[in-house]
């Protein structure tokens, strides 16, 4: 099933409007989700709502909360989100870093106390769409099992980071385990064997059964997935390991905030931590000349030799942005259940049936 | 076999001024070089002498460049090495850095037209040893096939990164290639099959015929290593290919210098390219609580709960320090084809014998 993308933005607006956010903080936190439909990463789209819909139940997530400086130079400021909606936490930090990489060639953002931010480049891409380099990471709930573990100590813990070209801008926005935490619903969904290398018992054995190891995650019973490079070292697992410390250390450690380890153990408070850099690349050289000579680079790696079976080398960014010239005046796919989900949420914020029914007209 | 410590520094530094290097420039290269045999990383060691004696032949590296800043603003620099050794242009941009780090809070500084730099983790604990992060990458000759590709694009391209902890500084240095060179090399001289996902032919097929794969790196016929994550996208290959090239952005592309598809294509140029970062980490807060919240962290993942036949759990650095500080006054290990390069190298350059044979003496 498909629905209208401008009914999505104005059904999202009024949803969180509904929750007690002002116009203007509905309207940021409905661009961030939709975002993801429109490039594709449905995980991370309206899909999620009824997940908000529990944390903002939950007190997770304070509908009044304004994220406060607590640290500032003028390269840098520490933020304590407070426990407000991660979205607005990152669209404020990614703001104060634009505003001092314009002033000081660079702004280094971190922020403590937050909630899940939804997609990373959505925040990279505020300083990329301003002409400059954009880094975004963010801590979530411990996931991920350091090589020779047994434990999930570190989180999914996406690194993005976006810089303008000609003509697809390059994205790059990944977590730094071998999968996320939806890809393994995915399979037990479908009652399928996880491939070798992704995931990890309780004893830190391999274990391809989907089901098993997601029930150990939600009952932090122990196991988890494989960082990228996957279980041990013989393909680099120890180097996703340390990316996913290295995450952890500008989003949590830096903010004085809770490590991956710490986030989501308590019912009231997620805990999550987020970084956020701008860097305006013309402290280097030319703009133009940099930015010429990363669309060259780009182009060169899509014009390259494509393997026997291929016919495209992608970069990163590419697929998300043709995916959007699609999707914005047109539709975005939506499941039976995630749609339910929406449904069942209406009904309890007591926002009227014609509101859902006209979400999903023709 | 294996060789004093001292003795190895002291016929170091006399070999590199016997090239024309001056006496603080010998220093410089020889500590950068037995430090990656001081933490068991041979590859880049002494081992490397006789690479590097080829690169001064060959006039790649010129004895007497000078680096010079060729724009700078207060956090940033850009550098061109005018073909210097790796490791004088790299010290230099890190003392740049560090400088800015101490007065604006951070220092990025990027390097064009260097050579071969060593061990990347040399630069980022200059930082740490003053108490601020240390950030460096650099690119090298093109040797991973982007995802879905044929043809090697991108090179090793190392990350690392280094921060204050106590009772070991964390230190994350690792190529965003499955693995390095030196690993190939290593199956081919035992002639050992390869692990799959680790290499491609020049159709870009899985290979696991090490030779055959390092002679069609070494002839640019095709093929090559796969990204950390291996081939295609089920383990994540393009996670460590969009890895790949953000080091390119922030070595090549901002130094407006070569990227890797162009490094080594001249008998006479590498135009292999560097980045450099040192934050003061004061920026974002009290830095005792900071650096312990690290600390902290790090002992929580060495503590977690081991696999099945593991006994330990590593954070990045630990190993290689508690090696240096073994190897710091007694011995290094070194192979008997590298000490007859050695020698070979000393007849050369009209070293005394007495010279060698001191260095080999028990």
């Amino acid at each position: 099933m498909h629905i209208n993308t401008n009914r999505a933005r104005n059904f999202c607006e009024k949803l969180f409007a509904a929750y007690g956010f002002s116009t203007e903080e509905s309207a940021v936190i409905s661009d961030v989700l939709l975002r993801a439909d429109l490039y594709g990463i449905e995980s991370h789209g309206i899909h999620r709502l009824s997940r908000y819909h529990d944390e903002i139940s939950s007190a997770q997530v304070d509908v009044k909360a304004k994220p406060q400086i607590v640290h500032e130079t003028p390269v840098s400021a520490t933020l304590d989100a407070n426990k407000a909606m991660g979205q607005l936490a990152g669209v404020q930090a990614m703001k104060i870093a634009i505003e001092k990489a314009k002033i000081s060639g660079c702004g280094l953002v971190t922020v403590r106390n937050s909630n899940h931010y939804g997609i990373a480049s959505y925040y990279t891409e505020m300083a990329c769409s301003q002409n400059l380099i954009g880094i975004s990471m963010t801590n979530t709930e411990a996931i991920c099992v350091p090589t020779f573990g047994a434990q999930a100590m570190t989180g999914t813990n996406a690194i993005a980071l976006a810089m303008p070209a000609e003509p697809y801008f390059f994205s790059y926005d990944a977590s730094t385990t071998v999968v996320p935490r939806g890809k393994l619903e995915v399979f037990k969904k479908n009652s399928q064997p996880l491939p070798d290398h992704w995931a990890l018992d309780i004893n830190g054995k391999p274990c391809t059964d989907a089901a098993n190891v997601i029930d150990n995650i939600i009952a932090k019973a122990g196991g988890g997935i494989a960082p990228l490079g996957g279980m041990g070292t013989i393909h680099g697992g120890h180097k996703g390991y340390g990316l996913s410390i290295i995450v952890d250390i500008f989003t949590a450690v830096l903010s004085s905030g809770l490590t991956s380890n710490y986030v989501n153990r308590k019912i009231d408070h997620t805990g999550i931590c987020h970084y956020f850099m701008a860097v305006d690349y013309g402290i280097f050289g030319g703009k133009d000349i940099i930015k010429n000579n990363l669309s060259k680079f780009l182009q060169e790696l899509r014009d390259s030799k494509k393997a026997e079976g291929h016919s495209r080398i992608y970069t990163h960014g590419e697929r998300a942005q043709e995916m959007m010239a699609q999707r914005i005046n047109g539709q975005i796919p939506v499941n039976d259940k995630t749609l339910d989900e929406i449904k069942m949420i209406t009904q309890k914020l007591r926002i009227s049936d014609d509101e859902f029914e006209n979400l999903i007209m023709n």
